[in-house]
C-alpha cells in the first residue's frame, strides 16, 4: 500500500469504513456532513486509488438503491505488543480483525536485536500461513516510554539496552512498510477502545499491571502521550517513604510494591519464610514463582495470597484514586497479567478509588477489567498504524 | 453584541484577532490557509456583523497595501473570579486587556445571592466609569466543580450553598448578555495561558494554592474538564494515612494538611502554643492570623514559620510529582494566594517534583510562579466567554 487519503474528508471516510465495515454511499453521507456531489467525489478518488473497493448493491432506503463500498480486503497490518516477558504478533485486516496470531516467551532485556530477530520469524510464520502477502503497515508497543515521531524508545528503565534504538527506522526496513511505535500501555488503551471495553468512552484511563505498571490517558477520543512521551508512568509514583528500592534509583515507587515483579519477589519470600505452604510447594517443583502462582494459590484459598494480593490492590487503589481526582475519566479499565488475580484485586483498587475520590467524579464510574486480553495490545497496534496511514499524507 | 461567526473559518478569524490584535488581511490569509477570494468573503461578511471593523492601510509589503481589520474597538467583555474569600471583577476590550478591574473581600459561603449582589454592584460601578456602555458576555469563575455545559455548581465542598444554583443562568438574566460559568483555577489556566507565563505551552498544569487547592489541566490548548467537570480536583488526593479530617469528610486530603485554610490553623497553633513570638504578636493584634502572616513572619527569618511552608510545599510536591509522572506537562505554573510564601514554597515544590519524578519527565519542565496574579482569573474570565462568542452559532 503506497496510496494515503489525499485530504481530511478522505481520511475520515477511510476511518468509518475501518471502524463501521462495509457501509453504502448513502449511509457514509449521512455521517460525514458533505455534499451529495462531494462526497461521491471523494468515494470515487479513494477507489482509483485501491485502498477501498465496491462491494455491491446496498439494501433499498427507497428510491435508487445505493452502492456498498468497503476497505480493500487484501489490506493487511501486522500489530506486534512486546511486553517485558512476552512478544504477540498478530496481522489483522483493514478492519482490524485478527486473522492470525502467535505468542511467545521472551525476555526484553535481551535487547533489541534478538527480539525483532523473533518478531520477524513470527511475522514471516503469519505470511507463510497463506493470512498475508505483505504487510500494509505495522504498529509495535514496547514497554518504556517512546519518543513518539521518530519511534524511539527513550531512557526505559526495564528494558535499559533499548535507550535510543531505532525501532521505526529499523523494523520499517526490514518489514519493507510504514511502522509506529508507541508504548505498550497505550496500544492496550488503543485496542479496548477499537474492540474492547472502551468502544463508547472518549476520556478513559487503562491501567496495564504486567511486570511494571503504566497508565494509558485517553483524552477526546486520543491518545495523550505527553510533552516528551513519558505520559502515563505512574510506576514512578511514591507510594512510600524511604520504600523499597525500585529499578529506576528511587525509593518507594508503586511499581516497586506492586506489579508482577514485585509480586514474584514477594511470593518467593512468603514460600521461603514459611508463611505458604502452597507457595512453598510450588517454588519446590518450579525453582521459581510468578504472579501465576500466587492466583492460583489465592484461587484454592491461601491466606497469604489473598493478602498480598489485596494489599497490593489497596497501594494501586490509592494512586489510581489520586488519578480520578486528578482526570476526572469517565472509565478505568484494568489489564495486564496481574488481572488473573481477578475480583480479590478488582475489589480492593474499587474500594479505595470509591472511598477517597470525590463523590462527583465516581458517582457514574465503571472500574473494570479489560475484555480483550492478550489481544488488546496488537489490536491497538494496528489501529496505531492504520490511523497513521489513514490521515491525509 | 448578538452576532456570532456563522462558519469554523470565522471563528478562527474573530481568535486570531483577539490573540495577536489589528491584523492586515494578507497577514490573515498567511495563517488561515484559505484560498484568497474566501478569505475575502468570510471577512466581509465579518466586517458586515459589526464584529470586526476596517482599520486604516496596513504597511506596504510590496505590490498593492492590504486593508487592515480588527475586532470592533466598543466590544466589552466581564470577567468574574469569585474566590473562597474574595472577588474579582474587571472589564476588558475584545482583545482581553483589562480596561477597569475592582476587587473586594467577601465570603462565598455567604450564597450565591448575596454574593452575585455585590458582583452586579461591582459591574455597575465599572460600567458608571464610562469603560462600558454594556457588557457583550460574561465569564464567571467560581471556587468549585461546575456542570460546565449549563454553568451550575455540583457538591461544592467549601460553597455549600451553592449546590445546584442556576448562576449562568441568573446572571445571563441580570446582566442581559451571555455568560459561561466554569471553576476558578480553569480561569486561572486560561489567563496564564493567553496573557501570562503559559502563552506558549500546549500541555500544561496550572496549580492554585488559596483557601483550597486545585489544578487548572490543559492538553493541546484545551482546558480538559473531565467527565463531569471536576478534572483537577487534586485538594482531596489523600496526602496521609488516617491524617487531618477534611470538610469534604475524608480523612488526610491535601488541602486539610496545606493551603490558605490549613496555614492560617498552623500557624494559630503555633503562636498559642509559643512556638513562634512572630506569630504570637500577630495573632494578638489582629485577633486571627491568615498566610500572608506566615509569608510575613518567614520573610523576617522566623523559623516556624519557615518549616510550615516547606513542609506544606514538600506535600504539594509530591502530589504534584504524581500529576508530573502521570500527565508529563510541558510546564508547571503555580498561582494562588499562597504564592506570597515565594521562593521558600517553590523551592521546596521543585526539590520533590525533581527528585521524585522521572528525569524523562522533568529534563526540561519549567515549574514557575504565574505572572498575572489576581487578574489571572478576571482575564481567564474573559478569555472562556470570548470562546464561547467566537464559536459558530
Amino acid at each position: 500500500m503506497t496510496a494515503r487519503p489525499a485530504n481530511a474528508h478522505q481520511a475520515r471516510l477511510l476511518r468509518l469504513l475501518r471502524d463501521a465495515g462495509p457501509n453504502s454511499r448513502a449511509q457514509l453521507g449521512d455521517q460525514v456532513e458533505l455534499s451529495r456531489s462531494r462526497l461521491a467525489v471523494e468515494v470515487d478518488r479513494l477507489l482509483d486509488t485501491g485502498l477501498v473497493v465496491a462491494d455491491g448493491l446496498a439494501a433499498s432506503r427507497g428510491g435508487r438503491r445505493s452502492h456498498n463500498v468497503r476497505l480493500a480486503p487484501s489490506l493487511r497490518f501486522l500489530g506486534v505488543d512486546i511486553g517485558a516477558t512476552s512478544v504477540d504478533v498478530a496481522v489483522t485486516n483493514a478492519e482490524l480483525e485478527i486473522l492470525g496470531h502467535i505468542a511467545q516467551p521472551m525476555d526484553v532485556r535481551e535487547g533489541p536485536v534478538a527480539i525483532f530477530e523473533q518478531v520477524l520469524a513470527m511475522a514471516a510464520k503469519l505470511r507463510a500461513s497463506g493470512l498475508a502477502e505483505g504487510f500494509d503497515g505495522a504498529g509495535i508497543g514496547v514497554p518504556g516510554p517512546v519518543r513518539f515521531p521518530e519511534g524511539v524508545p527513550v531512557a526505559p528503565p526495564i528494558m535499559p539496552g533499548w535507550d535510543g534504538f531505532p525501532v521505526r527506522e529499523a523494523l520499517s526496513q526490514e518489514l519493507g512498510c510504514p511502522v509506529m511505535v508507541d508504548n505498550d500501555v497505550n496500544l492496550m488503551a488503543m485496542g479496548e477502545q477499537h474492540a474492547g471495553v472502551a468502544r463508547q468512552a472518549r476520556d478513559f484511563l487503562c491501567v496495564k499491571i504486567g511486570t511494571g505498571i503504566g497508565c494509558g490517558i485517553v483524552v477526546g477520543g486520543e491518545v495523550h502521550r505527553g510533552t516528551t512521551g513519558s505520559a502515563g508512568d505512574i510506576g514512578h509514583i511514591r507510594v512510600e517513604q524511604d520504600g523499597r528500592q525500585c529499578a529506576c534509583g528511587n525509593k518507594g515507587c508503586l511499581e516497586a510494591h506492586f506489579s508482577g515483579a514485585a509480586l514474584a519477589r514477594d511470593a518467593e519470600a512468603a514460600a521461603r519464610d514459611g508463611r505458604s505452604a502452597e507457595l512453598a510447594a510450588r517454588l519446590e517443583s518450579a525453582g521459581r514463582l510468578t504472579a501465576a502462582d500466587v492466583a492460583a494459590a489465592a484461587a484454592a484459598g491461601d491466606a497469604t495470597c489473598l493478602d498480598l494480593i489485596r494489599e497490593g490492590g489497596n497501594r494501586t487503589g490509592q494512586v489510581i484514586a489520586s488519578l480520578v481526582s486528578f482526570f476526572n475519566p469517565g472509565l478505568v479499565v484494568i489489564g495486564g497479567g496481574v488481572t488473573g488475580l481477578g475480583h480479590t484485586l478488582l475489589a480492593a483498587l474499587r474500594t479505595q478509588v470509591y472511598r477517597q475520590s470525590l463523590p462527583l467524579a465516581t458517582g457514574n464510574l465503571p472500574i473494570v477489567l479489560g475484555e480483550l486480553g492478550p489481544t488488546a495490545g496488537v489490536t491497538g497496534g494496528a489501529r496505531l498504524i492504520s490511523d497513521h496511514l489513514f490521515s491525509p499524507a
